[in-house]
């Protein structure tokens, strides 16, 4: 954990495979990006990012390496660097990936969930430093969640720890992927709520900014979009947001009761609507939370932005 | 800390206060306990909690005593010993419990929260043996939870970490005591669930072991005679047993998924309705839990029975 020393980080997603080279001040100094979709097999993509790994390791000279930080998005035991499955990409089932990224590479390797290593990021280089107990959520295509106990991270007995996205709000609410029913996810996941949006708009006919930003298409509509329109002040997008912000917030109110944190960092994508997410939340923590675990906790946006993933998994080399 | 030491346990509740002499191997081998009631002031309390203290330490002649561990219901600050304020007891206000019983009784002093206590005995001395990473449920009055991680009592930053009772389950519920709406407890808190199933009969107007086993008075129902009624197969019971089950079960899916423990433990009254709540809650568990955090858990109902707070006051000097 030489302080001199430059660290891997890889970023793997269903949609893009993200590598740079973190010094020990967060800084990214060399990047390499590539679709996950060219590469037909798992075998693929790890000679890709072994190669991807290599050719920035040449350019960069004689600059100490001290080790290769993976983020994956699915089930990872840590400890062993073993990915037992992956949600969105087919055919990792109980991959060896540090092991064999370990001899491709020559690295220490340590491979870990990708919502694990943001929080990690969170915590040394962003929004949770200084905490102690702290609880990141990453809203996206899924709402995962992130544990920091006594200043380390926490993984649960099985390497799964920090799942909220899972938490039933509506035991009558429809099935989720997982099995179960009602899942938070189910509703503020990046496309279920996007969809929830296109439908309201049609069910409501009524005008909209959103509608307006997406070009009258209601296929374009983005987070993004829904949050632009909701800084101008559109009547429908602020009333998504505040829904949004209802469910989050009772599920976020629990956390916070169950496990008294002093930090909530909320990350990913659809953290970046800013006051339109963030105020109506504050709301919903208000009439939700124990008073005094709502007040000792701050609730703040993440601030490692596009690199988060990269800084996080080189960042899983790194303790306080 | 010393192997061949003796502790005290108090119990501190809003009904009795149980005070009792524990051994290394949680046998209690002295007791004393009083009413409440009968002592008009938090003064009278402690003054009579030391008294019973000397007295057992003279009655068990020269066994060296390690300390007084004291567990209280409310919030406390375990650090200080400071007890911030408690929920059914008048004049509890920020008072310095530890220092005041130290002067007392020449012991050195530890006090917490109730459940942080009970789940610092069961994790010790019953159900949580051998845990890594558990979460204790105490159903009684009120609902709480106390939180083991890496084999070790988890307070939160402010010392109000497990609260689960206040996990609102339904954002339009009935207005609870702390604020907040909808919270667990409200359904299932002792009072609340007993009130439930009263209405029920009456709405229901249908024949029931319940009601016989209260000698026809509605006001005599208690968790007791629901669990009875039910292990008599009564089907109105079994029913409301099933309800419980299902509200105490989406939360503690909800803390699975969230903290993915080895073990749960389900302690205080209303776990001794056995079959009737545990077999429900199983099959709860079963559909809202994701399948890797479930496959890792046991669910156990509590170990240490009449004497759990002492026990549990007293552990809060062992560790592993």
């Amino acid at each position: 954990m030489g302080r001199n020393k430059y660290y891997f980080g890889v970023d793997v997603g269903g949609t893009v495979i993200k590598i740079g080279l973190v010094d020990r001040s967060a800084n990214v100094i060399e990047k390499a990006s590539f679709l996950t979709k060219h590469y037909s097999s798992k075998r693929k993509i790890i000679t890709q990012l072994s190669r991807a790994v290599m050719d920035i390791t040449k350019s960069v000279g004689r600059r100490p390496i001290g080790g290769l930080g993976v983020g994956m998005p699915g089930l990872v035991d840590f400890d062993s660097g073993i990915v037992h499955n992956l949600t969105n990409m087919k055919g990792w089932k109980e991959v060896k990936l540090s092991k064999i990224l370990k001899e491709k590479t020559g690295l220490p390797v340590l491979v870990d969930n990708d919502v694990n290593a943001i929080t990690q990021g969170e915590f040394i280089f962003g929004a949770g430093k200084g905490a102690e107990n702290m609880i990141c959520i990453a809203l996206g295509t899924g709402i995962g969640g992130g544990i920091i106990i006594n200043r380390r991270l926490y993984r649960g007995s099985s390497f799964s720890a920090g799942e909220i996205g899972h938490f039933s709000i509506d035991k009558n609410g429809p099935l989720c992927n997982c099995g179960s029913y009602g899942c938070l996810e189910r509703y503020i996941g990046n496309r279920y709520f996007t969809n929830y949006v296109a439908e309201k708009i049609q069910t409501r006919n009524e005008k909209t900014k959103i509608l307006e930003l997406a070009d009258n298409d209601f296929f374009k509509i983005t987070p993004e979009i829904i949050a632009g329109a909701a800084k101008q002040g559109d009547r429908l997008a602020c009333e998504v947001w505040r829904e949004f912000a209802l469910k989050l917030g009772i599920v976020t109110a629990g956390m916070i009761n169950f496990l008294n944190p002093d930090t909530i960092v909320i990350a990913g994508g659809l953290s970046m609507a800013g006051r339109a997410l963030f105020k109506p939340l504050g709301e919903t923590l208000e009439k939700f939370t124990l008073k005094n675990a709502l007040a000792k906790v701050k609730i703040k946006q993440a601030e490692l932005k596009e690199n988060s993933g990269i800084i996080g998994a080189a960042s899983l080399f790194f303790s306080l």
